[in-house]
């Protein structure tokens, strides 16, 4: 089966519409959630574990594997599927954004600093070809250009995979963000001629970018819906607050073509899910309902809750009653508390289960909604 | 169904036997291999995994559910196994053990400092009475006394219960061992008593004493085997080698009732379980194979395997490819020493899922063995 698209309803209250994206290795449902699998795994979850919750599409990251286990032994394996035993599809980055963010740090490292914090010296240099870092395995100089991360990507063999994009720092100047932003189309071309020569049944989704300049972010909707992309991911700086996101949405999505997939890149909390689906994002990439669960927070439906706190010690009922989760359905709070409490691995593992699960059920909630045209 | 011990067959070679131990909540094979539950999980593997491994016997420590979550929780859910959800037969030991071995270290902590290292302080005093120590929770002064412990272990209501004793530094005195012994036999005798006022279907095991001194050993199996123990648990210091532990137990087993159960306290490597076997023991609790396991060690029937080696990094088959286990069927070394390197948690559990299941086979494998008189 090859890359398809289709809209099966838009809602008649938004552009929020549910769709359904068929790729190689199958079926993901939009609006849907897309777990994050760093190395190639969940956190703390077994991809077996993660076949059998229903998850659609997991996001692993080019960088990570790039230095772990390199793509040449993921390619000698099969390609990542194979190696590493996952069932339904996965998407690939393209190294930049790890390339780049564990240089500059998050928007908001950046802001305490107030702009002085330039990089941690792990990227070396910016080029026309592409950039020079440092392993932070090893410290080893890699040069990663447009072609190289795609080569990287076609070892790998995701479903869908990412140009390299550079993601400059949140404090940059106009002049230095339009040359950024210029180079960055110019590395998302070169990246689709490499991946076109050799497209291996996978697609390609442009990243838009244009920081929160809102009439750059319309021109590189322009720029980039009049190339052959299967899809498009929303990125760079979405700005220092959800409101300045959400502004930045508004008027980036109407110029994106409505018949491709939309991604938002790194943003799967539950209120900005709830902002964004209205805009007609199709899925929603977050590491947050596996790294709150591994720190003690469930997600439920009246809210997060925090089992690490004394008054869970003695509820010896189900995080939810009603969840058909693993978790839900074999342990109590109580328990999950003390695991948390002795530091015990399950702990992790269960909580992470029931974030992945209620993520899903959560995000087949919306689609209901839309199809009901509540939303 | 109540505690009780069968012995369906003993070897015409030696006193190894194949029996089965029925408990409130299920049968043990033996000989079975017993894994180390401390805090009411094992390691990296959660209850429903380890209900689904077979195994048949979990050793839960009282030191650790005492301080963490207190038995008083445990008894409001309704007991170890409901608060745990465990679904076969529990022991819990006494909590002395903890209590001392936390204090004095290992032999080979002691062997290293020759002696001189007496006590790290969280052992406060040693009376006719009990034990007063430290929790290294939150520095609590707490007396655990023979009454104390049975209470505890009445609240977890684990199948089978152990009495407290006392483990003496392996450096220590003719005189003072004496002491020791004839205080561990008093306070077992008080343990057993407490025991059958309220013995709620539970069976007790004694704990033989007498360290590497024979006449001590004989002595404790005649003091012990005269009450009306369950089953017998050989405990106290093993001296400081292999041998010397095989050359004590060939000289201590015969003096134990053959009808009863047999257990040996904490050994669990495969070579010790192979000479220990022949001399009629019954069941072997370790955290060897799990705690091996996170270290990236499995076992194989040819030996144990390093996944962190590099040899190991395109390896695409499993562990073992005849090995039933989850891990076997689902993934291969090369993914799981990826995981490894990567640190991801998965590594973990899926190694400990192996060598669980490759303890559990070969401890079957010894019964066949057994039954066919090849041991």
């Amino acid at each position: 089966m090859s890359f398809f698209f289709e809209v099966l309803h838009t809602s008649k209250k938004s552009r929020a519409r549910v769709g359904r994206i068929h790729t190689p290795h199958g079926i993901i449902d939009t609006p849907g959630f897309v777990a994050v699998g760093t190395n190639g795994t969940l956190k703390a979850l077994d991809n077996h574990v993660v076949n059998e919750s229903g998850l659609q599409l997991m996001f692993c990251n080019t960088y990570h594997m790039l230095l772990q286990p390199g793509p040449h032994v993921v390619k000698a394996a099969g390609g990542l599927h194979k190696f590493i035993q996952r069932k339904g599809p996965i998407i690939t980055d393209s190294g930049g954004f790890q390339v780049f963010s564990l240089a500059y740090g998050s928007v908001a490292d950046e802001l305490k600093s107030r702009g002085t914090r330039k990089t941690n010296g792990t990227v070396l240099k910016i080029t026309e070809e592409g950039v020079f870092f440092r392993s932070y395995r090893d410290g080893k100089k890699i040069l990663l250009t447009p072609e190289s991360s795609i080569e990287a990507q076609k070892d790998l063999g995701a479903d869908i995979i990412i140009p390299l994009d550079e993601l400059p720092p949140y404090h940059i100047d106009p002049a230095a963000l339009r040359r950024s932003f210029e180079r960055t189309h110019r590395w998302e071309e070169r990246s689709l001629q490499t991946h076109l020569k050799n497209p291996q049944g996978q697609a390609i989704y442009a990243v838009v970018h244009g920081g929160t300049d809102l009439a750059l972010r319309k021109e590189s909707c322009e720029f980039l819906a009049a190339r052959p992309f299967d899809g498009y991911a929303i990125g760079g700086s979405f700005g220092k607050t959800r409101e300045e996101m959400i502004a930045m949405l508004a008027l980036t999505l109407p110029h994106l073509p409505l018949d491709k997939p939309q991604h938002l890149l790194g943003i799967g909390d539950l209120s900005s899910i709830e902002r964004c689906i209205p805009f007609g994002l199709d899925t929603f990439d977050s590491s947050y309902p596996t790294r709150a669960a591994r720190h003690g927070i469930v997600l439920t439906k009246q809210g997060p809750l925090n089992l690490t706190k004394t008054c869970y010690a003695q509820d010896f009922t189900p995080i939810d009653p009603a969840c058909t989760c693993p978790t839900c359905r074999r342990f109590h709070i109580g328990y999950l508390h003390h695991l948390f409490k002795a530091s015990e691995i399950p702990a992790q593992s269960l909580a992470s289960a029931h974030n992945l699960h209620f993520m899903i059920e959560f995000m087949a909630g919306y689609r209901q909604k839309i199809l009901d045209n509540e939303i």
